[in-house]
C-alpha cells in the first residue's frame, strides 16, 4: 500500500503494552496509526491491539514500528498496511544498518522449499513463500531516519543512544535523509519529553521528498499547532492517547 | 546532471595517484569514468587527472568518488559530473554513516555570511555560497551501497572492513539496498582481485531500480562477459587502465 503522506498530519502512536483507553473511537479523528512500543512488547499483543484497532477505525491505515525482531511475525506483517523501521542516526551501527542487514539477509535467502508452507515463525521476519513475497514485504517496508533526543528513554537505551543531537546535527541528518539514504520519513523523537519548534525549524529547512514527523509531549492544541507551524509535516502523539482523551481530542488540528 | 544508467555497461576507474598510460584517447571506449583511490590521493592531483581526461574525452561522464574529505576541495566538486560516496556495508559506522553525517551537517550549516568569498577550503566540503550551493552540491552527490570483498585492500583497511561477505549477505545488501536506504548503486568491489559471477547474480536478483556495478581483476573479454552476463549493469576497469591498454580495449564490451 502506497499510503500518501501529504493527507496525514495527526499521527496517533499506540504501545501494545500499555492499556487502550475506553473509546478507541477517538482514533477516528487521527490520519494514521502505528503501533510500536519498547519495553513489554510481543507479536501477540501488537497483533490483538492491531485487530482490535482495525475494527474499531477500519479506513485508518496502521503501520507496525518495532524495535525489535520479537514483535514482529508474518501475522503482524500481513494484518498492517505498512512495516516503518527506524534507523537511527545518533545510535549505534546495529540500529542504524546492522540489524536493517540481519533482516535483509533472512528475508533475501529463504528457501523456496518453504513455499507455501506459511507457518508463522515467532522473530522470523519473512512470509515463506519466495521471492514473490520476498517483494511483497520489502514494498511493505518504509525506512525512517531517526533522531532519538531524550536520551534517558528507553528507546535511547536501545538503540544506543549517548547524547542527543544538537540543532546543527539535526539538520545534517536531515539533509542526509534528502541527499543521500533517501528514507520516506525523518522522525524527530522526543518521547514524552517537548522538544519545542527550533529543531523541527532546522530539519524543515532541508527536507523536500522526505516527510518530517515529529514526536514528544504533544498534549495540547498550542503545542501541536506550534510543531506544525514551525514546519512539520506530521505530529506523532502517543502518551495522551492512552492517558487522557480530551487532550488526545485537543491534539488534531481542526 | 542526472546520469542515465541504462546507457553504462563500462566504467573505468582512475587512480590520481597512478601515472595515467600514455595514450588516454582510449578513454573514449568507456561510457563513464570513476576518479578515486587510497594512497597518496589528494584534491590537486585528482582535479589534475579530471582536468586532463575532461581536455582528452570531453564526452565522458566523470565522477569522483573520494574515500576521504582530504580528496575533495570545491574546485574538484565544480570539476565533475558526479560525486559517488560510498557507503560500506560491512565497514564500520564511520564509513556507512558517521563521516556522511559530518559531511551533511558541514553543508547543511554553512553560514551565509560566507556568501560569495568563494574561498577553496582544503578538507571542507562545501561551495561557500549558501543554501542554494548547498541544494546544488547535495543534487550532484548519489550514494554508492558498498560491500568491499578484498579485506587485503587498502580500501578495507580505511573502511573498517574486517571479514568479506558471504554470498547470502551479498544478497541481503542488496535488497537493503533495494528496499531501504535507496542508493542509486550497489557496488561490490573486489579491488584488484577477481570476485567471479556467483555475488554477482545472488545480488542481481534483489536489485531492480538500483544499478549493480562490478569491480575487481576485470582484465579480459572473458570475465568482462562473464561477470555482465551474470547480472551486472556495469563492469568497472581499473588496475588494466593503468598498466596495459591492450587488456583494457579488450573489456569494452563490443
Amino acid at each position: 500500500m502506497n499510503l500518501d503522506w501529504d493527507d496525514i498530519t495527526h499521527v496517533t502512536k499506540i504501545d501494545p503494552a500499555k492499556d487502550l483507553p475506553r473509546d478507541i473511537g477517538v482514533l477516528s479523528e487521527t490520519d494514521a496509526i502505528i503501533v510500536g512500543g519498547s519495553d513489554g512488547v510481543t507479536a501477540e499483543n501488537t497483533l490483538a491491539v492491531i485487530e482490535q484497532i482495525g475494527e474499531a477505525v477500519p479506513s485508518i491505515p496502521i503501520l507496525q514500528e518495532p524495535y525489535s525482531s520479537d514483535h514482529v511475525s508474518t501475522d503482524t506483517i500481513d494484518a498492517v498496511d505498512l512495516l516503518a523501521i527506524p534507523a537511527v542516526y545518533n545510535g549505534d551501527r546495529e540500529h542504524f544498518v546492522g540489524k536493517h542487514l540481519d533482516l535483509f539477509t533472512e528475508v533475501g535467502n529463504k528457501p523456496e522449499e518453504l513455499f507455501g508452507t506459511g507457518l508463522p515463525v515467532l522473530g522470523d521476519l519473512i512470509a515463506s513463500k519466495g521471492l514473490d513475497a520476498v517483494a511483497r514485504m520489502a514494498d511493505k517496508i518504509v525506512g525512517e531516519g531517526y533522531v532519538i533526543q531524550n536520551i534517558e528513554s528507553k528507546a535511547a537505551t536501545v538503540s544506543g543512544v549517548e547524547t542527543a543531537y544538537t540543532t546543527e546535527q539535526v539538520a545534517g541528518a536531515a539533509l542526509a535523509t534528502e541527499a543521500f539514504y533517501g528514507f520516506p520519513i525523518f522522525y524527530l523523537e522526543y518521547s514524552g519529553t517537548y522538544g519545542g519548534p527550533e529543531e523541527v525549524e532546522a530539519a524543515a529547512s532541508h527536507l523536500d521528498d522526505a516527510t518530517l514527523v515529529y514526536g514528544g509531549g504533544i498534549n495540547s492544541r498550542r503545542r501541536a499547532r506550534e510543531i506544525l507551524d514551525a514546519g512539520a509535516d506530521a505530529i506523532i502523539v502517543g502518551d495522551c492517547f492512552h492517558e487522557d482523551p480530551e487532550q488526545f481530542r485537543a491534539t488534531v488540528p481542526s
